[in-house]
């Protein structure tokens, strides 16, 4: 069993917690966090140990009545790898404990790409991150982008990305964020940094995208264009789309006509949380206009990254082909 | 002087009564109403004579203490041209009582183009409606994407223009619409109506557009691609815009982040309603990567037909240029 220690509890972390606890070949050895708050909490309500990130604190997480089994440097020693699901940036200050105690880490999308051996995205180049010390598995946004593009490259060949990604602005329990009632370009400058993102898993595709904030909390929108190197037709596109695991083709008949009922889904389908790990993608606005692809696609900010951390250790301690881990990452979570 | 009816007194009928009244060559003779609400009230304070469009309705002004001029009929046989600003569909059951009085009328971009002579964009076909008894003055979003067409065909030249339509779910005012914090693709299937809309302006233009709806109100957003001929630089495609009166370029030392700063501004401007007749194209976010431009533009839904509207007043009569009419109109609303 690969002993995965969780440092970072928060929107990430406690899914990837979750995620690995259902995984037949490995298991959380502990999680660490910074305040003992209602997710602590849960944590400790699911059999998780404690390692609390700030000595300073472990009389805070005594006086809320919350077991510790240690701090997060114990963690990092016991643990086979960690996956760092800490905000952006303090990952990068986390560095120096992993490679103290020599144990391999997993970093989050929102840390430099300059930090790490590689980034990575379990479709598209899982082989790329085997013994590696320090991995990236990419941003959401990034890794939706990244498990459209692969099948399409393969299979038709992409001459150009154009893509406008329409983004929540913030988490459902963000309680601090906006917009309200507005429509920001974000970043107004162009293109934003999404595209290069992109090539750090796909260094060769040309790529431009552009990036929007909404008052919206659930899910991002893609508004995508793919100019093809040959000229399928939507029906090709639609089979070569509906074999990964990872892309969900919304039926027009199942009336999901955006990112409420489509979270409403997950939901009714009694996912954790209800939470979209597959790129939830329109199937009626898939559309081939001579070479050029058009299609909607939503992300799911809080959870799309989730099997690709799962996939991301087998990866790095080169237990699994990608395929098997893909595999079997998806049928422990029950993904069809 | 012109003599303009105007018929419908909501969101676009009393702007645009209010900008020909502006005007040095036309007056409002008055306007047709169908419900005595607050608009009917603010129309007798601004001193337009009330034409009730339904008779069964004259008590009903009457109680309101809305002093009435004659009907809707009255109203048309004594304009030299009526603006149709009536509800969608609605303009073109009125079309028989204009034939009737033989008296031409403009409609607004939720008519079908069918029944229609021509559909009009001042700065691009100005002379396509002269002398026409039927015009259709393009919808809020096809004006916005036709005023940038325009300069940037006949400067740089078009291969081809990809959009995504960010649209305000509704107007402030329309309480009753959505969405609340989703972001729907609609329409679902691409491309959508807004690419062949542009072609009643452009016919032989290549164009590929996708609408989303968002929970805002304020205005609509434009995220915007054009495969150019050439290869401008970003300061060559800006100093073309600027020349534009209609295109507002917004500088970054403003700190306008969004459609609610830029509403803002448009009421600090003194504009009247905060009306931004222009489109509002962020400068910085103005990039040309090969061949391929971006950039974002911002759409006020109420207001950017308005000093179309007064233009193809004068261009269905043919009383002036198309240069002059724009110069007249942008004069007389203060838009510089």
């Amino acid at each position: 069993m690969i002993r995965v220690g969780i440092n970072g509890y928060g929107t990430i972390g406690k899914r990837v917690a979750d995620a690995v606890s259902a995984q037949p070949d490995m298991s959380v050895v502990g999680v660490a966090k910074t305040r003992p708050n209602f997710e602590a909490e849960q944590a400790r309500r699911r059999g998780y140990d404690l390692y609390p990130a700030i000595e300073d604190r472990l009389d805070q997480f005594a006086d809320a009545g919350l077991e510790t089994a240690g701090l997060v440097e114990d963690l990092v020693a016991t643990a086979d790898v960690v996956v760092d699901a800490t905000p952006s940036g303090i990952g990068e200050q986390n560095k120096a404990l992993y490679e103290e105690y020599d144990t391999p880490a997993l970093f989050q999308g929102g840390e430099s790409e300059d930090i790490v051996d590689v980034s990575f995205n379990a479709r598209s180049n899982f082989d790329e991150a085997a013994d590696a010390d320090f991995v990236r598995v990419v941003s959401c946004n990034t890794t939706g982008l990244s498990r459209l593009v692969a099948p399409l490259e393969e299979e038709f060949g992409i001459e150009k990305v154009r893509a406008t990604l329409v983004r929540r602005g913030g988490d459902p329990a963000q309680s601090g964020r906006g917009p309200i009632n507005d429509i920001l370009p974000n970043p107004v400058s162009l293109p934003s940094h999404h595209g290069p993102d992109v090539n750090t898993i796909f260094p060769d595709l040309d790529i431009d995208t552009l990036g929007l904030k909404v008052p919206a909390t659930l899910m991002h929108m893609h508004s995508i264009n793919v100019t093809l190197d040959s000229t399928p037709t939507a029906d090709d596109v639609r089979e070569t789309l509906a074999g990964e695991s990872r892309l969900l083709l919304i039926d027009a008949d199942l009336d999901i006509d955006g990112t409420g009922a489509l979270k409403e889904y997950a939901l009714d389908m009694g996912r954790p949380r209800g939470d979209l790990w597959e790129n939830g993608i329109w199937s009626e606005s898939i559309t081939v206009e001579g070479s050029d692809l058009y299609l909607f696609q939503a992300i799911h900010q809080e959870s799309d990254v989730v099997p690709e951390n799962v996939d991301a250790i087998r990866a790095v301690l080169e237990t699994s082909t990608a395929e098997e881990s893909m595999a079997t990452t998806d049928e422990a979570l029950g993904l069809d």
